[in-house]
């Protein structure tokens, strides 16, 4: 099979990261015959010193023309103090999850057993915990109409929600909960906002044409906390985009390995897979990120944007494999041995 | 002294672990020799069902006129799956905030020792965790325009924020840092909203008032996180309405005594102390429910509305003991003998 993936490396540890996944990407693609024809193409802060805008229509084009996007981290801190820089690495993030038409953002927060130590919760409340994180992820609060009046002394954003948007989500929210638990939890705010209620409206319409998916509705707030109490009750989570911005990274520490959690955003054009993680732009260039969730990323690539689940699945046992062994950057080393980023690639590809 | 209170119950648990206040608060009253005037008043699920309408005229007079308000908690589980009910409890708490001007919910989150083993949390994670969350309560997403178009198939909802209202709440959380660990951490998604852009824009321009103070920005997100992670790195917290819903309510399990959380919510007419546990619609009219988050908020309230600090102290210290001895409700037993809800009133009350 001759796969095309664009490579977004981004700032930060993005590259370095990045390059490992590739290293055990063609290896895989080499043992099952395969062949990428991997392009690359600028995003985030790089872009914007390169070409002035964070996501250029040439990246854009590169994007549109594959079959997916691999893709690392973006931002830089010089950007974040300053309310008023007018371009923004964010704003190429935002541009290319609307262009690329990536609406729904999925997390699964899972545990691994050889880490599960490093949670901050306690054993007993994190063990067993296999979620994922559904968020909408080209509506709400981050694409309506915003501004200021009263000579800049009044700010808003308005938060909208179509009912197709909705069902979009939902529907495969739905799917995804009948191959799993069965079991689907709509968060809003629906005691509040009219669009959280158009939310519980729309998926309790849905439910008859799922009737095996158990459905619970509960409130953003009841939720922050619950995914702290008893994160393993939950199976599907469904949300709208600021909500799941904010419970994605709630869930993305509770499990401990933070490090190795990869995430997928499924598009109408195409879809792209990327590291929970961000930029850590101080880790940059040191070579110590951990690059377990960008190749865990492109192994949910493998499966789900080609189909090619044997080998994701070899991805997969040879991540299990260098943990087993202590493979593993500083992050995960404890007091054992650390090995450099390059140094964890090399390994992973070896082993495939 | 004489001390004017209005008294809201409301549902569930509320009217329970309010009477066990109101024997505490009258127990320090006697001690002290204060005379407490309560005046009782419907709000919430039990006001629809008496006079039709969450938050009557009626109760709004008595909380003017009082000069400080004692409240349970509200909601029933009638109403939350209904999208299409008209009149809801929660509503009658908004009117409320609103008409009553209380622009500030000060929830702090601090451990007690003999329960820090109750925390989701390691005990090295959670040790020396003494925040408090500054939430701007009357402005917002809560409060903007909303409604349906496209023949209800389009929902939105509106976010606004002015200068002042940010400077209001921005100046009680420095003056709060300056009397505690001069740390204060604004909490906004600037690089995505407007209104949050506003928050940084106001709050750095506060920062020369204060330069005692040490000021942080961090975005919700990453907030979400940390609070899981390290939430003793925290002092004082400042945000905007919906994150201050959704932080809150995380960092109130975090302790591992929920059960135990007072707030206050400071107001431009009167100020109103209350648990932050809900109405527990499950545990209602039992006798088993904890009252001493609400015990707690009497003596938030003998403090800051009434400047009696010996007073909050007597009932802080009445509170201890009870915790030492173990006259606790079933939540906070384990394995030792459980009292009810209005024995462990009983028995503070006879203790102060
Ligand atoms: C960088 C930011 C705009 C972005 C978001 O809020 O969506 C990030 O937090 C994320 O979750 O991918
Ligand atoms: C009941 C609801 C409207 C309310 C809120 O969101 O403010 C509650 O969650 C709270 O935090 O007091």
């Amino acid at each position: 099979m001759k796969l095309n993936i664009a490579l977004l490396a981004g700032d930060g540890i993005g590259p370095e990261v990045i390059d490992q996944a590739v290293k055990v990407s063609d290896a895989v693609a080499k043992k099952f015959g395969h062949e990428i024809n991997w392009t690359s193409a600028l995003t985030g802060a790089c872009a914007i010193d390169a070409v002035g805008e964070p996501y250029p229509d040439e990246t854009h084009e590169i994007c549109m023309a594959a079959d997916a996007v691999l893709f690392g981290a973006i931002g830089h801190p010089r950007f974040d103090n300053d309310p008023k820089a007018t371009v923004r690495p964010e704003q190429g993030l935002l541009k290319m999850r609307k262009k690329l038409g990536l609406y729904a953002n999925v997390r699964p927060t899972f545990t691994f057993p050889s880490l599960i130590d490093n949670s901050p919760l306690k054993r007993e409340r994190i063990e067993g915990t296999d979620l994922i994180i559904l968020r909408e992820l080209t509506g709400g609060i981050y694409f309506g109409e915003r501004g200021r009046k009263d000579d800049g002394n009044t700010a808003f954003d308005t938060c909208t929600y179509t009912r197709e948007e909705i069902q979009r989500l939902a529907k495969l929210g739905f799917e995804m909960a009948m191959t799993r638990g069965k079991k689907l939890c709509c968060v809003d705010k629906a005691n509040v906002l009219e669009s959280s209620r158009l939310w519980r409206e729309t998926v309790q319409d849905m439910e008859k044409d799922f009737p095996e998916v158990t459905v619970s509705y509960e409130f953003v707030d009841a939720v922050a906390m619950r995914l702290v109490q008893w994160p393993s009750s939950y199976d599907v989570i469904i949300t709208e985009n600021l909500f799941g911005d904010i419970l994605t990274d709630e869930a993305s520490v509770i499990s401990g390995s933070m490090g190795l959690m990869p995430s997928a955003s499924v598009g109408v054009h195409t879809s792209l897979y990327e590291p929970i993680h961000g930029s850590y732009p101080q880790a940059a260039g040191k070579d110590i990120a951990n690059p377990l969730a960008t190749v865990l990323s492109a192994a949910m690539m493998f499966e789900d944007a080609f189909g090619l689940k044997e080998e994701a699945e070899a991805i997969r046992a040879v991540v299990n494999k260098s943990l087993a062994e202590g493979i593993v950057t500083e992050d995960l080393a404890g007091k054992n041995k650390t090995y450099k980023t390059s140094e964890v690639g090399d390994w992973l590809a070896a082993h495939i």
